[in-house]
């Protein structure tokens, strides 16, 4: 009889895909392939399980067919993505009075009425959907038989056919259900994804010989170094349901004998398979076993579950093997991935106790005392104690205290906010604008309705990453930036074609940058560099001077200091290009926000406090970020863009004396006028020309807009007439084409992005329809007047891999991002690349 | 000998052109083709007195010969354009000793020693510059000679040749002065404009016989009003130098007798004069004439100078006339004049005291009693008395107060700060921003710096034109809208082609739109309607609805009175279309900002003042423009915009009941993304069904989308498949487009437009290079979805004459700007109708 197309057994040669039939169907299939001892396994199409879920039922009776009277079958899911998820294996199909008899008979009647019960217990509640309860109390198979009776008003079923039928209907319509479906959508299944069901043959594992089952693999999932993992679960006692813990190692048990005490010659035929499926299929894989009298079936493989460093691990090794190509690692590897090895996590399986959530501002987590003020973090820093800096909202003065806490909680304030910022700078974890935190200041205490108050020296955990602060000291997962996560990073290098540079506020950033091995700094925010108290009352003095003479003459105490930066930037970076972007923010962020810093600005300016009131509330925008600031500040105060024009050059001089020259690339920020940039430009030559003649060295210098206004774009081809390059400020590009505070947009983004107004957060990841297409406008409208000048991103997005792609295809030439983002930029630009090359 | 072509003889032939001799030359051309007795005049070319300035003087003795030997002439200016300025006049050139002696025998010696002392004195001071203090004392000739001899160490110039080579270069360089260039490149003359000269024989008004000088004009100067004007100043008396004083009228003169007393002829041909000019040069123009024993000459005529009221009298009325068509009428004008006619302004003749300078929010002028609150305000209102509302800022609670303020003076904010847009909307004169000024609201006292204090009570006045504010009470034109100002706008009314709607908030302002005659209203932004005390309190008890049912329910109470607004809205605009905008500013604008107010609200809604102060700082936002507002805000509080649907869906049922059905506009603001105008038009189309459904009635209505965003402007494709229109908002737009919020803009803006940065500032002049690109990307791909659509602008720079082009020749349907601009526009729009049917 000819077999229905809608099954098909699972041979060397069988037309089994993984889009008709599901992941594990083909990967038996494979199994096969490999001689591996797999029980007689049938494949149900997707199109059989729709039909299925409809009441269509296929031909039973051809299937139970292709297998022998009084085989117990076991149904297994078998979606198309290993992680679209399923409905649970139902195994002993087939159980009835008389196999429970000819089983008893040949393995002892304990041995079959576990099995039995076992099966009952299984069809009722898992098929039939019938009350757990139903089976409380003392239990045989007669008693739940009866049981079964009572409440279905019909006998168990002893027929297999009937049995299979109501296991596949049931598999088939819990697919269908709401939740598995949005589970499913949630790991990126599309809406009509299949549902294949794999029949297989059940490897008996009773009896008195050695018998169970098992799983087993050769690398850690924590780590990914090899290693033989597993648990045997020995069955021959004559009970089926053994528990976890009388698991057993496979190859040594210091609780007692291992498998390899019982079964040798079954762990080597393991590590064989292990072997053979790594070089043949290419993956390192957990293999499912049972065992009968030390006789092995396998019964499926699946990926080993990994961390995201095991992942790297596991593929690099495998390439350093030869197993798959460099490339092929490289491709594996989701460039997010990357994320979770370069800072601290919180265990994702760990409990979590969550007293607020913000905005995840700053990525990577902590655990520590609290403490409600800078000098406090710095005395905690003092005795290596850890630390979380909890404030209202950070300001300049509490720069160092940020530096020496260990993360950073704010109750006000968004992704842009002077804590988001700076931590994001300095690496530390932030979660910002955690309003339903109650934060006394004058109590030093912490309060959440509903919760412990918590006191300075209390230890809460911050997560960064998902915007969660929790109760305790969370269990944390530490970075792995070693062997095989450089190995990789070497391989993306040689693999991509666009450049990757760091943003990089600091000679410290800049350090962070070089372990990460980048292309040059893309964006060096200046302003960064006055955060540091001895600095800051100096800049507090010029924002005080009167009049431009005043001003210059303050500017000349900080010229030493930002020279001195620059030096040490430029030796750093050895010669690789570094772009200095002119300072950008409104004046108002370096003065104090509250009472005591009034007084103290007071006192060392020597002014009455009411004048520094004043001039402070005189400062204040209606909307800072469409305000006085950028290359307006420069136009209204030239004086600072000639201090800072000044440092850099006599920097560059410096720092060319002992090796090649430096060639600074120096940026304008906020351009919204092709004006704008000739009269910086007129400035700056001049002072190019003055430290020219008074050092008597030639040095040259490239001047660029940083293009983040939208009308910067569209007249992008008037700009480029005067800049040697253009490099897109997504994050301003962004804000400005959408009309979006990114501060404020924690208000209803989350609301927008559920209810799909925004498809993304276009902070989180580019705008192509919109900002992508200013970027597309400014790149060829630059172009156009000016062939050869240099494109990029510099925004935060500029590691984001959309954004990657798009300027890869855009043609610039380089992207740059926090350092920390510099190895997923990377591995993205790599995968690209080849990409690339696979297709052509 | 044949005249060097430098110089020419105005005769009724001569090639005289206004491009090479300027508009005095061709002017007096003219007058002699009118047979008017003008004197033999010669003109000399820009060029010639190019090469003058240079050195290269023109044949001089060519020139004399044109005259009869003892002429004495005259040296006028002639730019191309009459505003641009130029030298004075110098008279009697060609005087000296034997013509003194001359004179002195035909009229005797005390005109003659007067002629020449005057003569020597300009000569000397004028054009050779000497110090004015060599002629101090009592003079005669001979002494001012001897005193000329002894300072040049040469003796007056007895030769004309002499002189008028002296005359000619010191006018010749006068004209290439830097501050003469400003001046005429501030009237818009251009850097190489160049000045003509006109030499003409003097007409002697000495001796015996009725004598002298004078200029009449035959309407006033200030309404345009036909009446004969003048002054004649007898110089029959031996006098040359006649103060003013001793001017005499031309018809009849209260103190004594008129020119017409004295020669009645001369009168009659005066008028005669009059009305050949004004038919043959179809202008109102003022005669400069002289007498010499009543035998008129005349010398030269300029237009006569006018207040814009003048203007529009004056055009009407000789379009009345027949003297020139309605669209010259038209053309004649420009359109900014009429912004004075509509506001009362501050006399320009008149001195001004300026107290402070502050930002032009609202135009008009007011004089009144200084008030610091609202309520005084209201209380003056009551009793009749004029008063000037002086706030640090203005609030929602302010908004009556404002109402009966004469003008508002703030000592914060700017152009878009709440006193500035509210003022706008009631067209009351506002000063916003003026910083100097120091408020104390505790003494109720106004300081400035160097001046006496100020108290309630106090007289002061506010010119919103230009941002002063003044000492006392200045003098006042009063508006002027009646009749030629009426038909001159219906004349435009009949020859544009493109919509003018005025924006209109309230039924009041619709009543002013109204009196203007438009096409409909624009944009009414129903927020201005909760401004009201009652309405407040309901939108801040809104504003604190814990849940949406809550919020639901207050606005159920507020829903009857947005509909009662609509209801009289529609009713006023009789059919013509209304587009109303849904709730667009962020919510915290309806919040009270001071200690005061926040214990008001926190008793009315009956909370502690620590939950409402928390509430409104919870609500503040980092960057309000772009925060959660406008279509934000109607996606996240759903039940805010559905009570606006439901109130103008009933209004249109009630509205319609009586006449032609109204098809109401409803526009949504801030949008950036397609999918938000597809949400609310779910939600709009859901009330629609349902308010049809309950009132038994059909009604359509178009719902459409304020263009505002870049964004938008870049996706209008997408944004028209679910808009009947498109209204660019270009406020917002040019504030996103450059990265600029306008009301931080007055920090640096006129550096910015002084240094040429920006060629303009763009808030009050479209960026047509960046903000206009994105409207015609915007229109394009609006039209390319939806070839029907209608497409506007609603920004305030709808009534500006560019943008009007702009959107004519972008084929926008209308413009819709503010109701006080409306004139100005239908001007505009009616020019470049009719400079288009010219040039075609």
């Amino acid at each position: 009889m000819p077999r229905p197309p809608e099954m098909i057994e699972i041979t060397p040669t069988a037309a089994v895909s993984n889009d008709r039939h599901g992941n594990r169907a083909k990967c038996l299939q494979r199994l096969i392939r490999l001689d591996l001892p797999v029980p007689l396994s049938v494949a149900l199409s997707f199109d059989t399980v729709r039909n299925l879920a409809k009441g269509n039922l296929p031909d039973l009776n051809a299937l139970t067919a292709i297998f022998e009277d009084g085989d117990l079958l076991s149904v297994r899911s078998s979606s198309q993505a290993a992680d679209w998820g399923g409905p649970g294996a139902i195994l002993n199909i087939g159980m009835n009075d008389a196999i429970a008899e000819r089983i008893a008979e040949e393995h002892g009647k304990d041995a079959s009425d576990a099995l039995y019960l076992s099966f009952i217990r299984t069809y009722a509640v898992d098929v039939l959907r019938l009350d757990e309860d139903l089976f409380d109390g003392p239990m045989t198979p007669r008693i739940a038989l009866a049981h079964f009776e009572d409440e279905m008003e019909e006998p168990f079923p002893q027929d297999i056919t009937t049995q299979l039928t109501e296991v596949l209907r049931s598999m088939a319509r819990a697919w269908e259900g709401t939740s598995a479906r949005l589970l499913r959508q949630a790991q990126g299944a599309p809406a009509d994804a299949g549902l294949g069901l794999v029949v297989q043959r059940m490897a008996l594992t009773v009896g008195a010989g050695e018998a169970g089952a098992g799983v087993v693999q050769f690398v850690s999932t924590e780590t990914g170094e090899p290693q033989v993992t597993g648990r045997y679960v020995p069955h021959g006692l004559g009970r089926v349901d053994v528990s976890e813990a009388d698991a057993q190692f496979i190859e040594t048990d210091p609780r007692g004998p291992a498998l390899q005490d019982r079964c040798p010659e079954v762990v080597t035929a393991l590590k064989a398979a292990g072997e053979l499926i790594r070089t043949r299929l290419r993956e390192e894989m957990q293999i499912e076993f049972t065992l009968m009298d030390c006789h092995l079936a396998v019964l499926d493989a699946v990926k080993v579950p990994r961390s995201a460093r095991a992942e790297v691990r596991i593929q690099v090794d495998l390439a350093e093997a030869g197993v798959i190509s460099r490339e092929e690692a490289l491709m594996r590897i989701p460039p997010l991935t990357l994320n979770q090895l370069m800072h601290r996590q919180i265990n994702p399986e760990a409990e979590r106790d969550i007293l607020a959530v913000g905005v995840a501002a700053a990525p990577g987590a902590a655990k520590g005392q609290i403490v409600f003020s800078a000098a406090a973090a710095q005395a905690c820093a003092a005795q290596d104690i850890p630390c979380i800096l909890v404030r209202r909202e950070t300001s300049p003065e509490d720069v160092r205290g940020m530096h020496a806490a260990d993360a950073i909680v704010t109750e006000r304030g968004g992704m842009t906010s002077h804590a988001a910022v700076i931590a994001r700078g300095l690496g530390v974890p932030c979660v910002a604008g955690a309003n339903t935190l109650q934060l006394s200041m004058r109590k030093k205490t912490l309060t959440m309705p509903g919760r412990k108050v918590f006191h300075e020296g209390d230890i809460i955990s911050v997560d960064g990453t998902s915007g969660q602060i929790l109760a305790g000291a969370a269990d944390m997962i530490e970075p792995a930036m070693g062997g095989a996560f450089a190995k990789l990073l070497s391989w993306a290098d040689d693999a991509r074609d666009i450049g990757i540079r760091a943003n990089a506020d600091t000679p410290e950033d800049a350090r962070l940058a070089q372990r990460f091995g980048v292309d040059g700094i893309g964006l060096c925010r200046t302003e960064h560099m006055f955060f540091d108290p001895i600095r800051l009352t100096v800049m507090r003095e010029m924002i005080f001077a009167d009049n431009p003479g005043d001003r210059a003459a303050v500017l000349e105490r900080l010229l030493p200091m930002q020279r001195a930066d620059f030096i040490e930037l430029f030796g750093m970076m050895k010669g690789q290009p570094v772009c200095i972007r002119l300072f950008d923010p409104p004046l108002h962020e370096f003065l104090p926000g509250d009472r005591d810093g009034i007084r103290a600005l007071a006192e060392a300016l020597d002014l009455p406090a009411s004048r520094v009131s004043a001039r402070i509330e005189n400062l204040q925008q209606f909307n800072p970020m469409l305000g006085l600031r950028g290359v307006r500040l420069g136009i209204t105060m030239p004086e600072i863009y000639e201090m800072q024009a000044r440092a850099i050059f006599e920097a560059t001089v410096e720092a060319s004396r002992d090796g090649d020259p430096i060639v600074p690339e120096i940026m304008i920020p906020l351009v919204s006028a092709k004006r704008e940039v000739e009269l910086i430009k007129d400035s700056i030559d001049a002072v190019a020309a003055s430290v020219r003649n008074e050092s008597g060295q030639e040095f040259t210098f490239r001047l660029g807009v940083m293009v983040e206004t939208p009308r910067a774009a569209l007249r992008a081809g008037e700009i480029a007439e005067h800049s040697a390059f253009l490099s897109f400020g997504t994050n301003d590009l962004t804000q400005m084409t959408y009309g979006l505070s990114r501060d404020d947009a924690g208000r209803f983004m989350s609301a927008y992005v559920n209810q799909g107004v925004f498809v993304e957060d276009p902070f989180q990841r580019m705008d192509l329809d919109g900002v992508g297409e200013l970027l597309l406008l400014g790149a060829e409208r630059g172009r156009a007047v000016s062939p050869g000048i240099t494109l990029s991103i510099c925004g935060e997005h500029g590691g984001d891999p959309d954004s990657i792609a798009f300027s890869r295809s855009a043609g610039f030439t380089y992207v740059s991002c926090s350092p920390f983002r510099v190895p997923v930029a990377k591995l993205a630009a790599a995968q690209l690349a080849i990409s690339d090359i696979l297709s052509t």
